[in-house]
């Protein structure tokens, strides 16, 4: 027998776990972004989360939830960076040690940033070596808890409270939310986030964003059946590149009135962009793809209320330069 | 008789008439600012406003504040982007014209944006002409009213709703903040966040904080009277090179707790690369400028309980790559 699958209770006990430690993040307005896409849109701003984005919430809630004497062990993750960076802080925050498994062409912050959370970090060719061959090495010298980066109810539950806090703060201003569109990668952020939104909103919809060529959610929930990709390199969206979905995460995602739509490489860089010059914020290719879709009308949202997740801003400063370069002649005004 | 000086309830009845119009801007936290600083640090993103800066606040309560025939006429403000965009945007708003005088080396974002929202922008360059013989030209030729953009009480009032908010969040968290700091040009930020601080927290300090260089501010507040800068170019601060303080808002500060320091070029550029990278948050030069006297200890806060106002995000992309190349190895840490 299966364990149950995370619910609004376990939401609600990691939102509590998670108080004074997280970030409470803004949801955010703009009204030239409801002019551009004649939508009404709100931004919930997860790339202002404690370590850049909302990993952490994630990291955090499963470092919590386990028995004291087994994470007294330490840690291990397996992760492009976010992942990576939520659990190490999650790890120093109760003083257990962490190992953190990265490619070795993650971005420089994201590498940088791990450390400084006191994390030992081990390094793999994401194109030669299989990650979980690493991870099962490192697990096997040095022992510790894996924390899986999105098939694990915990991890779960912890990206769920931003849509109990997305919910919150739409209800709080009078509105009713069409639908919700969040980056994804696992799906357990998008899992997360439809179980949080739905115990106010019932009827609102999830969008999970998947970067081109990486749109093995899109298959697998057309065919009801987890398919992989075939690649595991090659787009810009360098959080967005697991293989397949977590098959807890799909089992909720197939359950309720979930959809996934795919934006390609420029068009996340020019909506990194869009938020660098007209909301002020700093957003990672992978972390801007649901804003990119709106931008793009790949997700449809003329005369909707739409609420959108930025999960992420752990950019370096030359691909950011990048995408303002290539995004300066973008004219989004309809 | 001079007029009253604008007091806490002009910021009350502000508030009432920006409600809709502007965002309410978050009071943000980072557990790793507070551990770089040893203080509890609370950032207002102004950054996140209309319009990218405070400026909005105070040109859409002054344009607000008009008699409908005169404000029919249209308005002119003359300014280096920020208060620009601000008049421009509430221009729009209201359906009236707007025409702005704008130094020709203003940010090209700056320009653009203030074109965008539909303002008439004549230039002129800032080391050869008159600014103020330029808009009395233009007043002559185009009629309207002039928008100054800090010696105007409705303004002040305007920029004032920020230390409202601020004081709510900070109220709501049960915190007593010690100090507010604010970016200072012509001294209208500074002002009307102390009055709309101080109705709640009277003994809350204001730190104004000025581009070395162009510290009229605390040159004039030592001496009592107004004294302007013998330069009007030359910082990278292009928001904060007003010529001295205007006299409304100096008589507010100087009846108050408010003392002035100064920041150079490299320690705001660091700042703003310590914004994008660890608060992810795009910041311009002058409104990181608050950020860097934290930062470099030129304001004390070890143990205390500190506002920074971060008041503007309107920077292009080249300067930001600058200040991330030149900030790379700043170490922070203490």
């Amino acid at each position: 027998m299966s364990k149950p699958l995370p619910g609004i209770d376990d939401i609600r006990n990691a939102a509590a776990r998670l108080a004074g430690h997280a970030v409470r993040t803004p949801l955010l307005t703009s009204s030239y972004l409801d002019a551009v896409t004649g939508a009404r849109v709100l931004i919930k701003a997860e790339c202002l989360q404690r370590t850049g984005s909302f990993k952490f919430r994630g990291g955090y809630n499963a470092v919590a939830s386990l028995d004291p004497e087994i994470r007294a062990r330490g840690v291990v993750a397996v992760s492009s960076g976010n992942h990576a960076q939520g659990v190490a802080e999650a790890a120093r925050l109760f003083g257990v040690p962490s190992t953190i498994v990265m490619p070795a062409d993650a971005p420089a912050a994201k590498l940088a940033r791990t450390r400084r959370s006191g994390a030992t970090v081990v390094t793999y060719d994401r194109a030669r070596e299989d990650r979980e061959a690493v991870a099962a090495k490192v697990m096997a010298e040095r022992g510790g808890v894996l924390i899986h980066p999105y098939n694990d109810a915990s991890v779960i539950a912890g990206q769920g409270t931003v849509g109990l806090e997305i919910a919150a703060d739409v209800e709080a201003m009078g509105l009713v939310p069409d639908v919700v569109a969040v980056p994804c990668s696992g799906g357990g952020l998008g899992a997360g986030v439809g179980v949080g939104m739905r115990a106010t909103f019932r009827d609102c919809a999830v969008a999970l964003v998947e970067p081109e060529g990486f749109d093995d959610y899109a298959r697998s929930l057309r065919e009801g059946r987890i398919l992989a990709n075939s690649s595991q390199s090659g787009s810009i969206c360098d959080a967005l590149m697991a293989v397949s979905p977590g098959s807890i995460g799909f089992a909720l995602n197939l359950a309720s009135n979930t959809r996934a739509v795919a934006v390609n490489d420029a068009e996340a860089l020019a909506a990194l962009a869009f938020a660098f010059n007209e909301l002020k914020l700093v957003v990672e290719p992978g972390g801007a793809v649901a804003l990119a879709a709106l931008l793009t009308g790949r997700l449809d949202a003329r005369g909707k209320t739409v609420a959108i997740v930025l999960s992420g801003g752990n950019i370096d400063g030359d691909l950011l330069a990048r995408a303002l370069a290539e995004g300066r002649d973008t004219q989004w005004r309809n």
